[in-house]
């Protein structure tokens, strides 16, 4: 980890321009340390070749999530601090997503040499600013160079719930199917920001899926929560359809949702009213609504709705575990087919519109 | 991470050319998958939203590396399968470097959608037969798209040896500094390509150095040996100045080192003199040699020297750990500056040469 190979401190005054390629790599590094939380008791953090995480008795859960300028963020569309919150949030939902509690980061970061040093400061800013919602902290990583665009990848490391990591797989035929939160949101964002609606917007509806997309909120505690409960247990980062299909093909189970029960907000609505889409297609196809996805036994779901009510966090029953391999969807008592092609791929350059 | 959330396999044909772009993500992120070995018991790899290792009583050194295209590695100069080995070779380094054993690689790779599949293949080959070497698995990551470069940011798992994480600080005046290996060859592998000397060359001189730059080996065995003895270790990834810097500002020490007994190989003096530079330079700023820099009590040295030996590793007694602040380098009993221009940055675009 070269973050942790580094030194002399050179204080990045504020409203001065400084590009990366103007103080160099060790600067960049010092810049980046000095935005640091303490690193807790029996951590090791940056200072040395690598981290250290103390023993658990539950052992950890790993992942690792990675950010590509132009694929995954625009610098028309995204600020830098928002950046650094939205890296931290999609890894940390990787946790929830397990019933765990994210506890460390490690931040691997390709940066052009034309960069501003501002906007660094801003990026470990957001970063830190997630950090401590989260209650995780950055113990290193890596800091390169890039030639053009910038590259973040964050691996995570987290306790499992007390049951031990929810799987995707698990679940059973007759558990219900609750989400999170609401759905198609951050992809109404999207929308919005790729017709040149940028944030801040005036109006609040925009603001809030525009939030959405830009800065999201990972489900940790309603994760543990429902970590307790669940047989199986997903975060909801590439469409409602494709965590579904995740789920029963896992799981050797089907899936049944009825569509009119997908919560959706105002806003999201309003969106796709403008633009002449169904907000049902946001939320089956979206992408990066970041909420989570968890099957739950029929005895269970009364206990699920109040410890989720208790932190603060809507769940909605959407439908059911089936014993019938798949996935089928029913609207105003009809089936309606799966879109494959409308699904979120990375791959895809020109994303497909839902 | 994406990697987990995939189902349908698509062989890659070998001989048939099949760009990433043509086969999308699902069929990128199956054909990794099938190139994985088996997760050991107790861990959980790909197939869900985070991966999962068991309790260590000694805890988790953790360590992230990021290699990018045209920064780090050159499609010219390095074949998918050895970027794959040295992508591996690096952060199990890290590990080495703290007298840890790799367990457990996450690995997170922006592809561009012109890359071959076969080439993929390679790539995780590559990665397969260095995790085989030292022992470890890939556990996950992530694979997204990238508009041209290729980025690959691998981070590590593993175990401290039995006397916890060894650090860069914690030396004492009169240990005394110990490489592995011999340092410089990779320099010289770089010098040779930078002069379009391609990997395999015909001469087995060039062939070693070239070898030493492209597939370098990490010094685990010797790392858990000397970690059982060491006040203070890290890996020689940028230059042994650079190492001998951090070491003595982050141990509160000085050291004073013999420029002429530092260990370099025939191979690396041949390409040294052919191009007219001095194969010490190479050593000393030359950077990307993986070997161990130790600082062993007296008392232990014999035993350090027979634990190396006794796992086929040489290693040399280059100075020596003193009280006075700052690095010393004596050279035919004269002490030559330091040549702080000559350090090995990645974000120096046109990389000085020693």
């Amino acid at each position: 980890m070269d973050i942790l190979k580094v030194g002399n401190l050179r204080i990045c005054t504020q409203g001065e321009s400084m590009k990366v390629k103007d103080v160099g790599e060790r600067a960049l590094v010092s810049t980046i340390h000095r935005l640091q939380a303490i690193v807790p008791m029996g951590y090791l953090g940056i200072g040395d070749d690598a981290a250290y995480v103390p023993p658990s008795a539950e052992g950890w859960l790993i992942s690792q999530d990675m950010l590509v300028e132009d694929v995954h963020f625009r610098w028309d569309w995204v600020t830098p601090e928002q950046l650094g919150e939205k890296a931290v949030c999609v890894n940390v939902s990787d946790i929830a997503a397990m019933g765990g509690i994210p506890k460390a980061i490690l931040t691997s970061i390709a940066v052009p040499g034309e960069f501003e040093m501002g906007d660094i400061e801003a990026l470990y800013r957001g970063m830190a600013k997630a950090l401590d919602r989260y209650g995780a902290v950055l113990l290193g990583g890596d800091t390169v160079f890039s030639p053009d665009r910038m590259t973040l990848d964050v691996s995570i490391v987290g306790h499992p719930g007390s049951k031990g990591p929810i799987l995707l797989s698990g679940a059973k035929p007759g558990d219900r199917l609750f989400v999170t939160g609401r759905l198609g949101a951050a992809y109404a964002g999207y929308i919005l920001l790729s017709h040149n609606v940028s944030w801040p917007s005036t109006s609040l509806q925009y603001r809030s899926v525009l939030q959405a997309h830009l800065a999201p909120v990972a489900r940790v505690e309603a994760g543990t929560k429902l970590g307790l409960l669940a047989h199986a247990m997903t975060d909801i980062s590439d469409g409602l359809v494709s965590e579904l299909k995740a789920m029963a093909r896992f799981g050797g189970i089907g899936v049944k949702i009825e569509a009119d029960r997908i919560p959706i907000d105002q806003a999201t609505k309003m969106v796709a009213a403008e633009y002449g889409k169904d907000p049902i297609d946001f939320a089956l196809y979206g992408g990066e609504d970041y909420e989570l996805l968890a099957a739950i036994p029929p005895s269970r779901v009364n206990e699920a709705e109040s410890l989720c009510l208790g932190c603060g966090v809507a769940i909605t029953e959407i439908g059911v575990v089936t014993d019938t391999l798949g996935i089928h969807i029913v609207r105003e008592e009809e089936e309606i087919a799966v879109d494959e092609r409308k699904g979120f791929h990375h791959f895809a350059v020109d994303r497909d519109e839902p």
